[in-house]
């Protein structure tokens, strides 16, 4: 059986996410589809908007055969240590093929920037570094430091201030150190951009606007965007947000002070004092983050230290996270566990169906960033501990 | 001008209080009655049913001349420390007396009680240390101690089971230790008995009733119980319980896990465990609770400790507090302000009329569980800062 892997949040399932999963079955002429999913604390810096297992039975509805859950510390990392975590996951799964949507839609491009980068990156790092020390944020200072080498080649190289071209080039950096035999597919993305917030007139939109669309009106607009079985469930459910979860993280920097906040991941050059005044002077989430901004950081990247400040995710526990060290299953198709069953003896990580007394500090990680989830949706804890794999 | 201190909590001020401060007034011929109060959280390790202004408010219209608060530090602190930091303040404001209630009633039983125990000091920290090993708590240990001390004399002495006879205990325990001349004055507490839940026919009932009361049913079955100044204004407020800090709590135990809860004050002896597991079960703070009561801890005792965890009150910032720093000014009368000025150059320690930008540990615990206090009533952090004394 042949297996093709995917990298997703589902945040939620919609049509072009559909469109994806089906493109890259056959491009690669699977038999399988496994998707890495985030839990319940994603990229961007941001609680899930359902949970992780009702998102595992989109995908599984979507025709994903095997969800298995990218650990907390890798889904909220930054992009090179996000794309590394799910590579060496679907290495580990045997996949044959990453396939990966893109702004670019075609491999060479990326195989070119990754040959440049290769071999200009001590210039590559040093213009990095240079451009920080000015006080620019991280994308922009890579943006600068690309456009250096790319004047190197004459080769076509993919346009990296595009976010999904930066995965996509991340993904193809993980194969090459880890030395997988992985190969990399790309189709280009359907539709609007990714970040669009604005709904278009067919049937393929943003999860970011689709969710911009849901809190400002009602599920119900958004239910021509996604398949019927993914609205479905996403009807059922109360969604989760930034909003729900701000008195916790208020109350946390409150009780915490700046001295403590700074031994938190992510936390650095004084950014707790801000965060601490911040935190006393605003009531809503929205006011918070708008005073916490500023030219240095992105906001994705201010929310990315918001929610290692709400879970607890120390600087010395993501020192102890470096790989994957398991699989969290959270759903398969009969297909899926056939496959399970076929590569039992080459799959390099032990399976992980329900979480029992396990000490992996990622895996501890993964299980209390779903209690501190719960508690901004008034549910009870220990989920991981109870809820099996969604069967379908 | 003669003062009079008195040490409350005013958790509400009722008619019971009210008689205590005419009565402490008339005895000692004061012309000013000072009260030191405890702040938002209190010896029984609860919140205050309303903020500590407002509490201020109800006892300068009951009579109070200046109400100072007793620093978190020694306000949620066990009787000996409690007690001690409010002897401490008083006695640095000049106070001629302190009049406490009790079930005693008259002051020489304690004075016995006090010389028995200073002569047999030895054998009655042995005996405790004994009994505490055994496994019984606190109080049952030194009431078996109390006991075996007892029987060296035949002077009368104080019933040290009875908790207002404890404090007052402590209370001239403190004079002694730190070599007050202030001159301690009892009386009985009239009424019901001080953990009484049910509502007697007269007009005094303890201020545990009269919560009960409240939450069971509705704030205008109190009436009766309080002056009508302070029923105006308990009746304008919200109430605050451990009900609504509930979920921060529960939070911060999720977030914090056994490892990190043992670094706060009063958690000894792998009670961290079992808070660990009650908070992953049970969602209201009664069944938390009797999930973790037993023998060898007072619901007191874990109440503290909950504030504790809560405020997040580390042992090393407790071990930073020995004595009371300054007197935190919570409100006065034109009476309390001409005393003030008159006692100015003995006052011992600085008068802090509104939080600044002090460094104080003490101040400094006062002010964030004034913020955690209002995350739970969703009210604005900062109070302190920007609450001038109330004047009447």
């Amino acid at each position: 059986m042949l297996a093709t892997g995917i990298v997703v949040e589902y945040n939620p399932f919609h049509n072009g996410h559909l469109f994806h999963l089906n493109e890259a079955k056959r491009l690669t002429d699977a038999d399988v589809i496994i998707a890495v999913m985030s839990g319940h604390f994603l990229q961007r810096g941001e609680p899930a908007i359902v949970d992780k297992w009702t998102r595992a039975h989109m995908a599984l509805a979507g025709g994903a055969d095997l969800v298995i859950e990218l650990p907390y510390a890798f889904a909220t990392a930054h992009a090179p240590q996000f794309a590394r975590g799910a590579v060496q996951i679907l290495d580990a799964l045997q996949c044959e093929y990453i396939c990966f949507g893109s702004e670019e839609g075609h491999i060479a491009p990326f195989v070119h920037s990754l040959d440049t980068m290769n071999t200009h990156k001590k210039l590559y790092e040093e213009k990095i570094k240079c451009s920080m020390q000015e006080g620019l944020s991280y994308p922009n200072a890579l943006r600068i430091a690309y456009d250096e080498i790319s004047r190197t080649t004459d080769e076509p190289l993919a346009d990296l201030s595009e976010p999904n071209n930066i995965l996509g080039f991340h993904y193809m950096q993980a194969i090459k150190e880890i030395r997988s035999n992985m190969m990399p597919v790309t189709l280009e993305r359907k539709g609007t951009h990714y970040h669009d917030e604005a709904l278009p007139e067919d049937s393929i939109a943003s999860a970011t606007g689709i969710r911009k669309e849901l809190f400002a009106t009602d599920v119900a607009h958004v239910q021509s965007f996604m398949p019927s079985s993914s609205y479905e469930l996403l009807h059922q459910q109360p969604h989760q947000s930034w909003d729900h979860l701000y008195p916790f993280l208020r109350y946390m920097i409150l009780r915490e002070g700046p001295e403590q906040l700074a031994s938190i991941a992510d936390i650095t050059e004084g950014i707790e004092f801000s965060l601490w005044r911040a935190a006393k002077e605003h009531a809503t989430f929205q006011e918070f983050m708008k005073a916490v901004k500023s030219k240095r950081y992105t906001w994705t990247r201010i929310q990315r230290m918001l929610v290692h400040v709400l879970t607890g995710y120390q600087k010395s526990t993501r020192a102890q996270i470096t790989s994957p060290s398991y699989l969290r299953l959270l759903g398969m198709s009969k297909n899926g566990r056939n496959y399970l069953r076929s590569v039992k003896k080459e799959v390099t990580l032990p399976v992980v169906s329900r979480a029992g007394s396990h000490k992996d500090p990622s895996l501890l990680m993964d299980i209390k960033s779903t209690d501190i989830y719960m508690c901004g949706m008034q549910r009870e804890p220990g989920l991981d501990f109870k809820t099996p794999p969604i069967l379908l």
